[in-house]
Parts: structure tokens; C-alpha cells; sequence
């Protein structure tokens, strides 16, 4: 079992910015960086120890033996079928939306997912010793190489199929978009009427940490919850004169709410 | 211009229980702790240093020359017109969702609103010192009382009407219980799937800081924003088969991210 990969690193976005540093804490050397621009493939190798930039996709004499594609969705299955690998290379790809299969055209046997469940952007450093990586591989020997690679750099490393990765990624499309969407709603609403978003941060950051505390189910209140509807008729209203589209998400919503607290979901107690 | 106020709290939820403590550690003195139930009234009651419980609404001969009423909102009018106070006593309510006017048939001129923005709930204490307190009052003399009141509590006291309250509180909606109720869409689907929900946990606190770090409009991502339809009718497909009403809110929230996305909206570069 290998202790420490020869990696190279397919795309130069945010997953392979924010991975491949941590790969490199971790003790794993990066040997190259791909881009199709060369400009974003040498930046992001000047940023790491040893790792070379280049724009082709022939890694035939390649030093690497693990190749991670960390390119856009729609791409992996076209950059995977034009590279050209070493022999017993093994190839994984960082998606949460794509199953396994994706990489089925690839040239070599060895394929796996190692999928990091976190938003990365630009200039926000995160700490992967508490994101969740998700793992999935084509036979055992790939994925015990996989998970000694995941604990490396993090402290929760999981197994998780491609259908359950695809339920983890929608999961995760209502975490992280959907509620950003929301205070971005709500950010919109204030500062039309000269309100300062930054008045919601404590009850935004409470929401999140009672969510945490006791589940978001016991969490749960206001005034679609209590079915209030004078106090729903009354946003109604208000949301109504400033954008009608406003007031489509919030009976979306609301009628979602109420439905959801009177069915038998209520596995809590 | 008083430094520390004799106050009666009419009410004993969530907010009672945690504003007549903190305006305690403030200096304070609650005189009174009123509930149409005894033993609300008794428990917060002895919860506080000197406070007595009562279960009626006579205050004509209380010490107190400040009246809380912390009373869910549509009982706030109706408590209101039965209480008698002492001659020149304030009276102010705690709602966001209420205008000053819902105190207009108290038997006294010196009305306002102290509004705490932030959701109180039983066993989760929380620092009042970073909590928006704002507030309203119908005379110049009573605005500068609340105002050193409030910041005996807090470092964010803030002047709000009651159009832009009802504002805010429409927004706080959106930022707290429809974001909250999209964390239990996700745990529930999750759930149901054998997938552990803590694992969206390390997203959805990066979700919140990332917001908090650049605003959500920059922080908006995802498939809805880059119209990516081949990955929305996946999901779209994937929720219909697990339950047709989350594909509803799915696709609200979608529609709305692509149209807001495309307008005039995105008023930050």
C-alpha cells in the first residue's frame, strides 16, 4: 500500500487550487498540473513544490501513478478519453453529480471517485481535516489506496456508492445553493428599502448552530409552521407590491412547510 | 434620563426568558413576571433575583415604570387593553411582525418597541451583546430611554419603523425558518437514503461563512446559476421518483435563480 502518491492534477479550478496543496501537507508529491490554458496550469504549479504545467493530455511517460480530474462536470468524460496514461495508472475524479461510469472510457482498469463534500472558491482557504470525502472505487485494492490517501488529508473519509453521492449532491444543492439563494433574496429585499443586511448575520449564524444543536426538524419555526395565516397574508402582501416572483418562492415554501409538518416525516420526537 | 429601570415582563416564552435575565446582567430590575399560567409565571419568576409572579393584569399599584410585553403576536392587543398600569408608565412589545399601533389602546401615551432580532428557544443560551436590538417609539424622550436600554444589552441598537420592522421580518423568514426548513428537506431525503445528514454539516457552516465573507449574491454557485440542465433534469428526475413536493420546491427556487441571475438585480460587481 503506498504511503505517500505521485500525483497528477487534471484541471486547475477551485477543487484542484484548494486539493492539491492539501495533498502536498499531506505528504504526496504533485508532479503535474493540467490545463487547457497554460496560464491557469503554471499558476497554479508555481504554487506548489515540484509540479510542472502542461496543456496536452499525453501523460504516457508520465512519473504519476494517480491521476485526479477535478475539471467541470461536462467535461470529465471528453478529458478522460483523450489522455493517454502509464500502465497501471489509476484515475479518479472529484465530482459529486457524476457516477463511477464516468470514467469508464478511460485507459486503464483503475478507476475511482474521491470526492471532497465542500464549496470552494477562490481566496477562502478551508481546512479539509473536517470536510467529508467520499470515496467509491472499482474494486478493493483501489479503494483501500483511496481511503489511506483520503485519511491523509481528512478526518471523516466514507464510503459512498454513485447513487448515494448522487442523492448527497441534490442534498447538498439545498444546502448550500438553495439557502445562499435565500439570504440572497433577503439581502435583495433589505437593500431596497435601505435596510443593512448585516442586521440577519446572529440570527443567520444561530439558525445554522441550533440546526446543528438539535436537528433542523426540532429547529423548525415561524409562522408557516404554526399555519398563522394572517401573519403569511400579511408577507403576502408585502412581497406581492415589491416583486410577485418574491412571492412565489415564499408560497413554495410556505405551502411545502406546511404540508411537510402535518405528513409522517416527523421521525423526531 | 433613567440608568437602570424597574421593569414587569408580561410573558414568559422564549423571549421573556431570555431578555429578563439579560436585562438583569444589565442592571435592571424585573419586578413582575406575568403569565395567564401560574407556574410559567413562578418559573421564570424564580429564575430572575426578586421577580414576583402574578397571573392577572392589574399593575396599577406595581413599582414597575416599565412594561415588556413578550406575548405572542396576536394576543399582544388584547393583553394590552386589560392592563392597568401606573400613571406614566411605557409600555413596549417585542415583535417584529407588530407595528407600534398594536399598543395604541393602552391606558397610557408612552408607547414603543423593543425588538430583538434573533430566535429564542429554550436551552440555548445566546450573547445579547451581538444580537440587534431595534427600536421604536411615538415621542423623542422615550426613543432615548429604550435607547439606553438597549445598550445595556447590546453593541447593535438600531432605530427601525414599524414599515421597515415589517420588512425585516419578512426577510428574517427567509433567512431563518425557509432556510432551516431547506436543511430539513435535505436531512429527510438524506434520511431516507441511510445517509447521514452531519455529513452536509462542514458545507453548510462554510455556506454561511462564505455569505457572511463576500455577501450571497457573489457566493451564489451551482447548477441553477450556470443553467446547467442537464444536471437540473437529473435532479428534477431523481426528487420525482423519492417525492414530487420537493421537485416542486426544487424547481420555484430554480426558476427564481435563473430569473434573478438574469435581471438587473446584481447590483454588487
Amino acid at each position: 500500500m503506498k504511503q505517500h502518491e505521485k500525483i497528477a492534477m487534471i484541471g486547475a479550478g477551485n477543487v484542484a487550487w484548494h486539493l492539491a496543496p492539501a495533498l502536498e501537507a499531506g505528504g504526496h508529491q504533485i508532479t503535474q498540473v493540467y490545463s487547457r490554458q497554460a496560464a491557469k496550469a503554471e499558476q497554479l504549479a508555481r504554487h506548489l513544490y515540484q509540479a510542472k504545467a502542461q496543456t496536452h493530455l499525453d501523460f504516457s511517460e508520465s512519473e504519476a501513478e494517480l491521476f485526479i480530474v477535478a475539471v467541470s462536470d461536462d467535461a470529465i468524460t471528453k478529458v478522460v478519453q483523450q489522455m493517454k496514461l502509464p500502465s497501471e495508472a489509476l484515475i479518479v475524479h472529484t465530482s459529486g453529480g457524476q457516477p463511477l461510469e464516468a470514467l469508464a472510457k478511460a485507459s486503464t482498469e483503475h478507476i475511482g471517485v474521491f470526492y471532497p463534500l465542500q464549496t470552494f472558491s477562490q481566496r477562502r482557504s478551508v481546512s479539509f481535516r473536517e470536510i467529508p470525502i467520499c470515496l467509491e472505487a472499482n474494486d478493493s485494492d483501489v479503494l483501500h489506496r483511496l481511503i489511506k490517501l483520503a485519511r491523509s488529508l481528512s478526518r471523516q473519509v466514507k464510503l459512498i456508492n454513485s447513487k448515494e453521492r448522487a442523492l448527497l449532491h441534490v442534498s447538498a444543492v439545498f444546502a448550500n445553493n438553495f439557502t445562499n439563494h435565500l439570504l440572497r433574496m433577503a439581502e435583495q429585499l433589505m437593500h431596497d428599502h435601505q435596510l443593512d443586511f448585516s442586521l440577519l448575520y446572529p440570527l443567520i449564524e444561530e439558525t445554522v448552530a441550533k440546526a446543528r444543536a438539535v436537528g433542523p426538524t426540532q429547529a423548525q419555526t415561524g409562522p408557516a409552521l404554526r399555519n398563522d395565516e394572517k401573519t403569511i397574508s400579511h408577507h403576502v402582501n408585502q412581497l406581492n407590491a415589491y416583486d410577485p416572483a418574491y412571492t412565489e418562492v415564499y408560497q413554495a415554501i410556505t405551502r411545502h412547510i406546511q404540508t411537510f409538518s402535518r405528513s409522517s416525516r416527523e421521525y423526531h420526537e
